[in-house]
């Protein structure tokens, strides 16, 4: 078993990351960490549980350190559920001192030597960790995207075959996107917020750099655009996005190009059956109703039609953060980097 | 006074007509058409008040009049707020009568000889009022755009000076739309449906004929395409509309057209004082804050950035619906169609 | 295996019933019936699937069948999911062609013969079978209460042994206790409807039945009055209920009866590991975090404090309606009662 | 005109307060305190103004105040919107300086010698202003009491006459009540909160108060006991009561009782039509469709039954609190107390 610890265990993406990794088959949750003044005590007392899954009372009684590098740094492996500005230093760190960081923080993106990975779409990347041990650091430091970065890459990786340059989206994100107390009650009921900080930017670089080729040390962003409008809604879990790609492909060959997807790689244990699963129905997929297809890690696509247009959906705080991380993790160990 | 009537008021449109109508300076309401079963009874009886504005008591008292040609026959101009399967052959037959029809159904709406109007956009197509003269009808039948299309196709109004040949709209349409039992809430409730029956079609032919040219007895469609992604959220009313446009201008120029857009007339009385309103704010427009802009008459728009991109919001069931046929039936009466 | 049906396997409670059904240890999905109009196709084909949990695949291959006793006469057992109306008839003629009933409907759940039952509470009323049985039933009619008298009564069994007289009960009901169209989206978003038909009158009789003494053949009502006031609420699942109750003991020992409360028997499939589960956090059962505790079959109950009052809480489909059937019918079979 | 200010103009209570003295006709809003870091600017520049009402423009070139009470001085009258911990010094300070402070923080509101006002229901307790200048107090202080408590006890009012000694009442509350930020989206969407920290307890003290008698310098509590269940729920505006009182008199007596109360005096601007009205519709009082009833000041009553039950409503920010001050402001004014 690998031991693994968890940066920021209380937040909206810490809580899953707990739920995803207690019972976990290779990894064993050993470290948990919070702000200063939860450290020291059981997890059980100080985390507020607000996911609608049991507690995994066996992760109750591990006690909660301060969020240092010390406290991880016996670590084979962390996942760091941290804000960006927090992130970036104590990942670094944490690296430095040997320990591999899977992190779902922005902070390290789009550095050039750290891979921003989905394992369906571009596994190869990885190969930068040993670029980052080349340079010096004992551990690595690999990131996921952006939740709706992630809807829309893996969406679009059936269609890589026919290529395309230009990509539109408009987003209706979720509200646990933001954390538990990110969007206020009277901000969101009835109400739709057309602004969400920087999402439209990270849309228009993740995508290029993760379907990017990398070329010895570098990585070459894809040669397109992606033009993003992305709004908050009244959805508890689940981003919707609605996608224009400029493909000139007649719809049922494209639409065959969704239904026979299958992963590049299997015997992941937190792999869905099908990583991208195409619905027929003619109003589908839908956040309440498909966020949890392959236990949320399964982005669901549907209503392809000429434009060339289609809604691709999956779960934001699972595919789209904790699980996305604890994927590339399975990744990174079966490809030996730990 | 003109007297007026309204066809089907006890919907969720036909309740706005009778809201806006309710002491209209220029209009007297006189009929009220329902359902066989309430014919003959007082409308406070029957009709189940929904609305969140007070139920207005001076109507209360008409007596409600089966939705048949005889009904209406009397009234200078009736008011429709049918379903279109309905709406298609009273409608007809209430012109044939020499009764001049205001209608929110989409039955007419693309009839060559029919015009389909906004009143900014398009006032010279009630010209097609004399082709229906000419042609026999006594009366005539004026329509009203799609709720979705009536917002969109306002706030391409200030743009059309640029020129452009490519829109593509994501919608975010609200509850109300569908009319009171038409979204169930078990369908609607922390979930967003990316469909809506026959939406798409009418947005992308119905903002072409409204930016078209009356070139003598023929309307000649505008020379872009609308490539729509249309969504239900939840949200009771407003609908909101990420755009893009291919206009290659400056952003400043762009807003400030925006910006310093004016009605090309004044003085009907549900006209806003803007029918058009750029708002500055980062993080609007949004519906709960915006949608009773102008008394549900303005569209509101905000977010214009590079791509060409906006966020564009209007009252679904005022603006883009009974506020429309009204504000269509004033532009008549000031052209003295009546 | 026990070969079981479903009357009425397509709406809310009916999807429940499959979903519970489908892999259960003791009993066989044989029978699914619905409307004339989708009787000889595959389930699958004609069911809209509507639940957050994945469709039951093996179960969609079953052919339909009408509602009629033909259709159920070979089974076992038939659940019934009907509404009430419809209910009488057929499950009286099921009942005396010999199958066993396990019904949702309201329709019988007065009559004298026909027990009434929560496992945990009256298993001693499934007596009344034998009773149905000397009268020439040859099969047998078993009703589950109402979804919101279960959980005020199950809550309420732990504390039979203080003795009470009068109760008095606020609920906050999920609009899925009205089925997939019961309530609009227009009602019930950003609102509260304070009148839920019929309801109010089941509180006040159902519990007495419940709790009653069987004597003989008789069931004598429990000497309390139930006085309640019933609010439809913006929730998808779960009733929440404020509850007052005339005992006049300390805190401390009630808070005890809660917590030490177990079931009167164990080793049934669908029983929670505790039916009754107090909850110590001063804000809790809430809706979206509690519903699902014991798979949607425990009723949490919490801020118990002086009045006497406290707050009680279950899963309106599964629990209270679905779940409630399908455990009676497992106490059913244990008792030989099969 | 009165020079009128406000303690705390930028909060949900603080912007219900502008809404309502923009325009007043006997109140100039001369005054307007904020955080010390919006002090010296426009109100226009620094209020994140989330109404659904416009933002009313005069009132906008204001420059915004620190909250001292020096800022106060001058007015005649400030209304306080401040948080209770807050609230306590400065009120007292201003009322020293002689300003009258109307006030709708509950920091005071249980001090013997300062009134808790409702107008409808203890007007004669104006007369503790006197006690306050006897004590050397050269301004004074004057608090309307809680959202939920304004609307129970004004729908017990009209019950006044039958005598009653027991009140249960659930409450259903709307996010407003925690202000902007108080409740989280996540908190509240598909949820019920049935705790809201205090709230229970103000609903036991303050009714007795208010309708308590005033006998020389010292209020007499009224001798009944509430006992109250708060809940939140996902509502913006409008706190719903299921209410049981011990009264003992026929329905249709009691029903009477509440259609023919009138409000013991008239000519206040803010004062609605009716103060309390009952609806008919088995169906209401509903917070969406009722909570604007006389631009927000009535407290609609219904669904009066054997029990004795009824529902009650009213808009929680409005009645239940900027209007609530607002109201005994003009009542102040009107009995020559400024």
């Amino acid at each position: 078993m690998i031991n693994v610890g968890i940066l920021g265990a209380t937040g909206a993406v810490g809580q899953r990351f707990v739920q995803m990794l207690a019972g976990h088959p290779w990894f064993s949750l050993q470290v948990l960490t919070a702000s200063e003044r939860s450290a020291g005590k059981r997890y059980a007392d100080i985390v507020n549980w607000r996911l609608d899954v049991p507690f995994p009372e066996e992760i109750g009684d591990l006690t909660v350190s301060p969020t240092t590098v010390d406290a991880v740094k016996e670590c084979d492996l962390v996942f760091s559920a941290l804000p960006a500005d927090v992130a970036r230093g104590i990942e670094e760190e944490a690296a430095a001192a040997g320990v591999g960081v899977c992190s779902n923080a922005s902070s390290h993106r789009m550095d050039p030597d750290v891979p921003l990975v989905i394992p369906e779409v571009n596994p190869d990347h990885l190969g930068l960790i040993d670029l980052q041990h080349e340079r010096g650091r004992d551990g690595f430091i690999v990131t996921n995207p952006n939740c709706s970065t992630i809807m829309l890459t893996l969406a679009l990786e059936p269609l890589r075959t026919f290529g395309f340059s230009s990509v539109q989206v408009a987003t209706l994100q979720a509200i646990s996107g933001a954390g538990f107390r990110g969007v206020a009650g009277m901000e969101i009921y009835d109400n739709v917020v057309p602004y969400i900080g920087g999402e439209e930017e990270k849309m228009a670089t993740e995508p290029r750099k993760i379907m990017g080729s990398l070329n010895g040390s570098e990585i070459e962003p894809a040669p397109f655009t992606v033009s993003a409008c992305c709004n908050r809604v009244p959805v508890i879990d689940g981003h919707t996005l609605s996608v224009w790609v400029d493909i000139d492909r007649p719809i049922d060959e494209v639409k065959e190009a969704f239904r026979s997807y299958a992963a590049p790689f299997s015997g992941l244990p937190t792999q869905p059956e099908r990583s991208v699963e195409y619905l027929e129905q003619p109003d589908r997929p839908q956040p309440r109703l498909d966020r949890n297809r392959g236990n949320g890690m399964t982005v669901s696509v549907g209503r392809l039609r000429e434009g060339l247009r289609f809604t691709a959906l999956g779960h934001n705080t699972i595919r789209g953060a904790a699980g996305a991380s604890v994927l590339n993790a399975e990744l990174i160990y079966k490809k030996k980097y730990l």
